[in-house]
């Protein structure tokens, strides 16, 4: 096929999702903003043969977004996607109006928080109420989709243990599943952001990436000192114009302080205009 | 059979729910905090033919109470309970304990808040976090007993709208009914509340739902007169020892100020130690 399958109504979905129940097939989401690039088509692949139907929304979500972000401009290339889908075999792309997601308006929806122990902290205390938004969301995605399973990326690794509380927490019959950072030749993550940036900008930032492994590696070799490391890696991206929202070691798992168990180094840099955001797993031992 | 089957943990109950899905049965949902009279028993009984496999919850949901209220004198009767739901045909009793619906201790959980034009209000405003606390357990209970119909009591009118709102605005797949306030012979709603009552208080206290059937036939006389029809059923209330948190009048649909629309009268008052809540519809022009 040279499309896949486009609903945008809760109720034309309800009636596929519905069929595909009854006949006892398993059901996979990808949630997506759009503008497709090979970090998102990485995660179609992935869960493409854990399914019997694979589904795919794109809706630019206004809940998650600060008055003063980038909700406006936020890429839209719906025709593009849909190309991209039908060649990675998606069945249904869920491609909703945001009248169709909050008729009443996205500022009067019941909404969902997860404990702000997982939310209050990195992008969470950049970007306040933007995990409220992403937890609201994708609860009405589960509720419209029923997935059996669904995958979020790496990329935005606070938003994957938030969905995961999210589910646990709320007891939603929903396997999630994860998928790595696919990144540029020059290590920069994928990411629909970085068509904001301008030539320089472009060439420079790579640096939070490079940052951030220089930080894990140091890490495992000096595991005591954490915090000494990341304001290290802040001022260095500071000095390179990168400036830092935070840089930051976490326990992998709960993003609490760092302790026994993995960890993770997590950054957040403004670039002009643009906000990026990577993070990597500290390898124990790597280091030393 | 003497008792219907219970379970006590998600995965006993998960394990029932995917097999009736699985085979394409429709399932009902019967929410209670247990200690069942005859108003629990005619939500089964109303239920009961609208679908193929009916689930009774019993869950005191200590989310939904405040710090000084009666979380730990509330009745807990399980025994009774399922007796008086297998003469009712209920096929399934989930009856979990606290650890095992709040693992992390209720205080940790993600919560879903419904918006506060509905939940700030009237028992929302007397019992902060209440309808939080309601939200969240019937959010969790609707995933975990994933029924395609769920009823609930006219009683907790409030309550009511907000599972209602609830469940349009995170599009939870489930269709809600509702049924009507079973009333002992002197028109006391019944409660479980009502146990708490010493015999002088049980006699004054059918005096809430006389008083709001008058309110409800002096604006059907005088609909412009709603304000000044609730002050003095208050003074009434109060005058015979029922210390009214509330008495309102308010658009049937949405609880806003009352319109054009159906009106509900709605009332709550504190008799000694125990807080009574009752409701009545007010019929259009009945009283002129």
């Amino acid at each position: 096929m040279d499309q896949p399958d486009t609903v945008n109504t809760r109720s034309d979905l309800a009636a596929r999702v519905v069929a595909w129940q009854r006949a006892g097939e398993r059901i996979g989401l990808v949630p997506t903003m759009g503008n497709l690039h090979e970090g998102h088509l990485s995660l179609v692949r992935a869960l493409r043969p854990q399914c019997d139907r694979l589904i795919t929304s794109i809706f630019v979500n206004p809940l998650q977004f600060g008055p003063d972000e980038d909700l406006e401009r936020y890429p839209r290339t719906l025709e593009a996607d849909r190309k991209q889908l039908a060649a990675a075999g998606v069945d249904l792309v869920f491609a909703p109006g945001v009248k169709e997601i909050y008729p009443r308006g996205d500022q009067a929806s019941t909404v969902v928080e997860v404990p702000t122990e997982l939310t209050g902290q990195l992008c969470g205390r950049d970007r306040p109420g933007h995990f409220t938004g992403v937890a609201t969301v994708v609860s009405k995605l589960f509720n419209l989709c029923r997935p059996d399973v669904a995958i979020f990326g790496e990329k935005d690794y606070q938003q994957l243990l938030v969905i995961r509380r999210l589910v646990e927490d709320l007891d939603f019959p929903v396997e999630v599943v994860s998928g790595p950072i696919v990144r540029e030749d020059d290590g920069l993550a994928m990411s629909s952001r970085n068509h904001y940036l301008d030539p320089g900008e472009r060439r420079r930032a790579p640096l939070l990436y490079r940052t951030l492994c220089e930080l894990a590696e140091g890490l495992a070799a000096q595991p005591d000192r954490a915090d000494a490391l990341a304001r290290q890696a802040e001022s260095r991206l500071s000095e390179a114009g990168l400036e830092p929202d935070y840089v930051a070691v976490r326990d992998a798992r709960t993003l609490g302080p760092p302790g026994a168990g993995p960890l993770r180094v997590l950054g957040a840099v403004r670039l002009g205009s643009t906000r990026l955001i990577d993070n990597v797993a500290v390898r124990p031992g790597a280091g030393t």
